[in-house]
């Protein structure tokens, strides 16, 4: 019904087709389902969305996701393990990081990659916010977690250069074949990498560090 | 990351997650999607949500959508044919309709179709509308452009009965193999609507009616 839709609802669905895996179709069905809601459902979503930038702030610790200016829940957990850092580039790697349930350290969020291409030259990412989390003192090892492309390995390389200057352990993740894969279905690079880091038997669970 | 996430973002995501086609992981990609946006883009896009009921109204003509309690943009087109009248169940099945791009009469939408099982027992359907419209003389056709299921043709048939005291001819929409469709791949009910409804071949582009 191109055109025959009401502008209020045509600039609805432009705006829900910014957002990841909206398309076109999508944006008119939501548009559609949220003709159906009741006022007050719509007033209290719209205003979730209108107040994000009020309501949720990055940590000034670790620039994770905090609430109106407060400490992230991360940061604010007594229980985490002070002396273990985990740099990662953004809030999607933390929470992925955070499903594997095992890590109980604090987080560093980069905002990024050093990406020339993009423009990135570093000046935009939390360096000096890491150079501070180091310098209290508390920080044994720091996992850099980054992409393993050639710019989250870039990154890694220039932080891992940076951090020689503290007395912490620099690691990365293992690199090799996903839980339950198959070598059928894994690509050359991966099983090159599961190839060179192999542990002995004897050891239960070892990484390739 | 459960549970550490600002209560903010959870509330938002829970939000998101009630929309059709999004799940756990979708609403999470939105939510994250939407911090990287700036205050004013949120703003407007909180505000054309949570202002939806007031300014999307439904057609007091067709109970289409409309806009702040003024006739569609169907209604309002004085170049549509006045004599067709296309009733269908849902805004929805409306713009199905445009998108075929042949129909140029006026539509109806019924708000439902009569359903026993879901409560519907008619009473909610914009029925009265639709006798609204004809008494108004200048229909000349009903094309029901109902569901083809079981609630669907039920509905179709008592409209059918209800519309035979006004002098319009009654219509569905053919049935029979979709455009450019395979025999081999179309399921047994459907080649059996079309065999029933085969077309002389003399006639170019004729309905099973």
């Amino acid at each position: 019904m191109s055109g025959s839709f009401p502008a209020h609802l045509e600039e609805l669905m432009t705006g829900l087709r910014q957002l990841p895996g909206i398309g076109r179709r999508a944006a008119e069905r939501v548009a559609l389902a949220l003709l159906r809601k009741d006022a007050g459902e719509l007033r209290r979503l719209g205003e979730l969305i209108a107040s994000l930038p009020e309501k949720v702030t990055p940590c000034p610790q670790c620039a994770g996701l905090a609430e109106e200016n407060g400490l992230c829940a991360v940061c604010k957990d007594p229980s985490r393990d002070d002396s273990l850092l985990c740099v990662v580039e953004n809030v999607s790697q933390q929470l992925a990081v955070e499903s594997g349930g095992s890590f109980r350290g604090r987080y560093l969020i980069l905002g990024g990659r050093i990406s020339p291409l993009d423009g990135e030259d570093g000046s935009g990412l939390n360096f000096r916010l890491l150079e501070e989390q180091l310098k209290k003192g508390k920080v044994k090892e720091v996992i850099l977690a980054l992409s393993s492309d050639v710019e989250g390995r870039a990154t890694a390389a220039y932080l891992a250069d940076v951090l020689r200057s503290f007395p912490v352990r620099i690691s990365r993740p293992a690199s090799g074949l996903p839980a339950g894969a198959n070598l059928s279905y894994a690509d050359g690079a991966t099983i090159a990498a599961a190839f060179a880091g192999r542990v002995d038997m004897e050891r239960d669970g070892g990484g390739n560090e």
